[in-house]
């Protein structure tokens, strides 16, 4: 009900609503609305109340707040519940729980800081409060384990062509699934599945993005960056999320119904890496070769030194000669 | 402690050994032993205590104690530390818990019964009190998921090998990691994993083995059989435990060095459906063909009716011209 008031303020505004048209519209008593009222006040909400003017909103916290999050968000299923927490050690943990206990295909986990955010192998990610998106958004794929890395590849691509809607940047993707702008990690995504052997159970996809964080532990700088570092912009994290979310549902059906081909064709479009020289650090080896393509499962398939061809289902890439992986771009660049 | 006094107990049994040699041998009180010797009888064991002779083991409950099984186990990490419960929704259930938190390589989990236990795809397992084996084994492979396939059918080898050994009985295993004796199942292997896409997280191999259990629900009589009902002898469920873990670890560590030949190898000829017409009942289909051979990543290898070959990696397998797979073995069979 409290999302039913919240949504006629918005409607009305910049105007203000009469608290007998709330009562009418929503068949609820004066007290009830002022209730409500005082909620979304003490939720960060700022609403004005005049007597026999009524209502009228005059600013939304910066807040992923689920009643945010749905509004005019129009997706069919990712989304449509939301867990919001102003802070979890994980979200991705969060996520696992409340799969195992069997909540909504599609659902939402959403935190504003994160105090043991984690990213690929085990690595730890920096989660600021109210600085980024760090979420994760839980499916039940009816596919079996070894479909799953199109899945965390179908992330990525949802999530760079949300920014580039959104933030008019060119985001690109470096396999299998971090987010780049100008080289430097702008997202991270995080799969994580629970599976028998012949089927996915619940499947994870944990999302770590960097909106506007503004400052990052040294050690991170050189790597990493932010959408309001590198537009000078702060932006609105809840509408980002909105894009995202409804990339990921449209890829998700799209992959449910032609396979991997079509999402694989937007990947590779936006891919900074293909064609180049790189060095794959595995969990075994390292292993340096041409960078010729990814496959339909979702593998890179490097061009080795005596002209074999290798594919990989796993590694941390970086391009030889530099780490930089807009090198490319450059003028006059030996790559 | 208490695990110490019950191996001195077992050490000299028949005889008796006095309460003051305890006491020297493990630098207790006369009392401390008094409480553990109570203990243990509170637990099932039978011990006589005569003055001036000592305690005396009379018996043995038949229990799937740590201290039992742990009892000259000898293993170097499988069953070391052992979570036992008389009561279990899930020894799976409970195992990913476990692991969630972080217990060690090769940590066993048990449970006298089971009231959710489930079999392969969300079927339910028949777990009653005391009866069988059902338990949990805790792996942390070092390999990405599509590697887990050869450690569940490793499992069923593991089962299958003690089987023959503590029973001498000829069992046999159906792809991927059914064990059968006459045709009918003995045991079910659910492995379940917690992987990201790059790597395994941990992998629990759930073994619910049908010892002792001396009647079915009707509507399992047809397919399932105990090692009891069988051989009409009931088994020791610790000796055999202790077996199968010592199995697993035998064979886990010749995986881990040497790959999945060598333990392919050992499948293949306990295998009772290669070399047959089979159906198999996929996530999405129904595939019938002759069961040529099974790859090095677990899939079963079909020759079709048109004379192609096809891997499938996972799926229920029936032979065709009725569901016994021993009937290749009686005389004049179509087969």
């Amino acid at each position: 009900m409290k999302e039913r008031v919240l949504h006629l303020l918005k409607q009305s505004c910049p105007e203000f609503i009469s608290g007998e048209i709330i009562c009418r519209n929503l068949g609820i008593s004066r007290t009830a609305v002022w209730k409500h009222i005082q909620t979304l006040r003490s939720s960060g909400y700022g609403i004005a109340a005049l007597p026999h003017a009524g209502y009228r909103l005059l600013s939304v916290p910066d807040r992923l707040y689920p009643e945010e999050i749905r509004d005019g968000l129009g997706t069919e299923f990712i989304g449509r519940q939301v867990y919001y927490y102003e802070h979890a050690i994980s979200t991705n943990e969060t996520a696992r729980e409340l799969a195992d206990r069997g909540c909504p295909d599609g659902a939402l986990v959403i935190a504003e800081e994160q105090s043991g955010g984690r990213g690929r192998l085990g690595r730890k990610w920096f989660s600021p409060y109210g600085k980024g998106i760090w979420c994760s958004i839980i499916l039940y794929p009816p596919v079996n384990p070894s479909d799953a890395p199109p899945l965390t590849m179908l992330g990525a691509v949802a999530v760079a062509r949300a920014i580039r809607k959104v933030a008019h940047v060119e985001a690109g993707i470096k396999w299998p699934n971090d987010v780049l702008l100008d080289g430097k990690k702008i997202c991270g995504i995080l799969s994580e599945m629970n599976a028998e052997i012949e089927r996915i159970n619940y499947l994870v996809i944990g999302i770590g993005m960097n909106v506007n964080v503004e400052e990052f532990p040294e050690e991170l700088e050189e790597t990493v960056t932010s959408l309001k570092i590198y537009t000078g912009q702060p932006v609105k994290r809840t509408v980002l999320l909105q894009e995202i979310l409804k990339e990921i549902e449209q890829l998700y059906k799209l992959w449910l119904q032609n396979g991997f081909q079509p999402v694989l064709r937007f990947w590779k479009e936006m891919c900074v890496m293909l064609n180049r020289m790189v060095r794959v650090n595995g969990i075994k080896d390292v292993i340096e070769g041409w960078a010729e393509d990814v496959d339909e499962h979702g593998n890179l398939i490097l061009r080795l030194g005596d002209g074999s061809l290798k594919g990989l289902v796993a590694g941390d890439v970086s391009l030889q000669g530099g780490f930089d992986l807009q090198a490319g771009r450059r003028e006059g660049s030996s790559l």
